[in-house]
């Protein structure tokens, strides 16, 4: 099996070999390490905000969830930029917090 | 098929019912939103330095990989103190970023 | 006599008769606070990287200067926006850092 | 004349020589660059959170006016620690939105 992050994990590497004037993530990794995390500052703020406002009811919450989604996406391109893998981030997660993955891992070896 | 991601949605939410004074993220969502958020743009701050800093080895990458879990995990108390899921998150990747999701949609439905 | 702040603190206040279609200031109060703070967020993750890169010599120290003064540009406008002045900031800093601002005080009064 | 800036970045500079364990901006500095930066990354936080709240009312705005303090305080501690000086920070300022400053630099020949 594949997840969603995993999938997108494969996107984000592919675009590594793609044009800067048609890709915005190929223009990102083109700019460099200082432009993607001055988005992962930029999209951590638009949570901020949006979670203050999402109170408002249920547009203000869809509106949260995509900033969310920014920002997991951002750092997502910073993992890549940098050769990591999302997988490292979810294996520390899973270690930290007592969840053990084994359905997952179980199903990753099939 | 249960993701790392799901099964931590669940503890997050089991954490609801928890002793503020004996769970960490208990004694998070009793401090409120204002609290998580606070946490949210620490570790975004911490996201940006550790990049900045792990061209220094393995030990400064591996930080980074803590960095950015520390980051989705307060990203994911947040969606738990406001009733979203993390699933709604990866939807919005999904959708935006033309990664299907169907493999884990079949398995899900196993 | 009148500080660099305190005139920079007039020039926000005649903005706010401004067209925002001429005028940055302008613009950002007609955007309203979220649009402000999102600059905040911003011009904060640029201080942070500017500091990290200022080692590079003269030019990255006159950077992190600049990066500074659009972070406390946009204080200021958040402080206008919501009819604070900075005076009200200078205050705060004095009494709790024990500067007397004595002598400023007593050259405003003449 | 001498204004409350210029007080504290005296202050900040003379904090250089106390001891860690009794001065907390000798404490900063002894913790380095990223920690002043994580302080940085907080209180811009915070700034946020507070510009967000502040509708609630006079103790909200004064809530405001303290956070934006604490990160002019940090990003002072910050350019002392670079051994930069507020006064550029001014310039910068006064150079970019025509503020003349001649007033301020008149009185300080006397």
């Amino acid at each position: 099996m594949t997840t969603i992050l995993e999938e997108l994990a494969g996107v984000l590497e592919q675009r590594k070999q793609d044009d800067a004037e048609t890709s915005y993530v190929a223009s990102l990794y083109g700019q460099g390490t200082n432009k993607i995390l001055e988005k992962i500052g930029e999209e951590a703020t638009e949570v901020i905000i949006a979670a203050k406002d999402c109170g408002a009811g249920p547009e203000a919450r869809e509106a949260l969830i995509r900033e969310v989604a920014d920002l997991w996406f951002h750092s997502m391109v910073l993992l890549a930029h940098e050769n990591l893998h999302v997988n490292d981030v979810l294996a520390e997660l899973a270690r930290r917090f007592g969840v053990s993955g084994h359905t997952e891992k179980a199903s990753r070896t099939q």
